[in-house]
């Protein structure tokens, strides 16, 4: 029998691996039998990050990035202006946009985007709270960074006309394409991101 | 400056992701910020899993395989005949082939295929050994069973070649193609698998 010979020490990694949110079978076999590849020393260092990791990782409860503080290092900030709120998909967009350190405002994960296709609806994201946000701060303008494919668009809109009808005093931008249709804004080259933030467009 | 805002516990365990074979930052980060979304539970779980598989599992001493024993569960299976080796590039092909439960020899892993551009040459494969084996057991079969791909297909060549020459009364043979050129062993429906074993090539 397959069982007798497959170790289950391995069976079990899978398994719990193919609960990660886009893993399947070939990625959690690709992390698994790539990971036994390293040196039993790396292997120690790698899962003790990761212990760590998960023990000290939080949500920030204002604007949902996960960080090492609740609120986040950047909420908690008195130099980063609450009146300007970037709204991203996903925290690691947030920081591929503070890698180069411009952007002096706050952010918002929305924790995704919207995709009828896969169910996700503006009730499954982050808005409320968005909304309740720019009300007790008196926000100025909210910078819309959703990423340039279809998906991230239909967000955008969403939020822009959600935006617009709520508080019509409200600067709403919208990223500018210096991306490539298609692309993610987590991978975007530093000067692309720059431009695209310099060069926002706004709706009046 | 970036590095105040963005985590120490996120920075060091991208990290040591990238340094898994194969990972880079794309890689890495997809782990990361998948691994997060879990609920607390299951990342508690995940990381017993590997824990338990980082400290139980070993390399076969004398096949190659990753397994929780050494000589792993099938060297050390009397029903399994050491006179038929099948020889694979990794260990999850070897369980590939575990699981349509027809082969009843023993494995040969290489660690790897192959492949000049990358500067892996035969001596950085784990054939000595393989020859070793060879000698020590009186094989009767050695079945070739590299990807069926470019480097699969030249370090079939390469054996085939090397072991005809050694061992002028072995059988050697190879999987048949019944899988799309291009594609992996491991990924194979089990079907095309089983087929291109039975129908397996031999030189003589």
């Amino acid at each position: 029998m397959f069982e007798d010979y497959f170790p289950k020490v391995i069976k079990q990694a899978l398994e719990e691996l193919s609960k990660i949110p886009t893993y399947g079978e070939r990625t959690s076999s690709r992390f698994l039998y790539n990971f036994l590849k390293l040196p039993k020393e790396e292997r120690d260092r790698l899962l003790e990050s990761l212990i760590a990791l998960n023990e000290q990782i939080k949500v920030c409860s204002e604007c949902g990035l996960v960080s090492d503080m609740d609120p986040c290092r950047i909420c908690q900030d008195p130099k980063r202006s609450k009146r300007f709120i970037c709204v991203v998909e996903e925290p690691q967009d947030a920081y591929a946009i503070e890698r180069i350190e411009r952007y002096t405002g706050v952010y918002h994960v929305l924790g995704g985007r919207i995709a009828p296709l896969e169910g996700i609806s503006p009730q499954d994201l982050n808005i409320d709270k968005l909304l309740e946000r720019i009300e007790k701060n008196a926000v100025k303008e909210v910078i819309i960074a959703t990423n340039p494919n279809l998906e991230g668009e239909a967000t955008a809109n969403y939020l822009i006309k959600l935006l617009k009808k709520r508080f019509s005093k409200l600067k709403v931008s919208r990223i500018s394409h210096g991306l490539q249709f298609g692309s993610f804004v987590e991978l975007a080259d530093e000067l692309s991101l720059e431009k695209s933030i310099e060069k926002r467009t706004s709706f009046p």
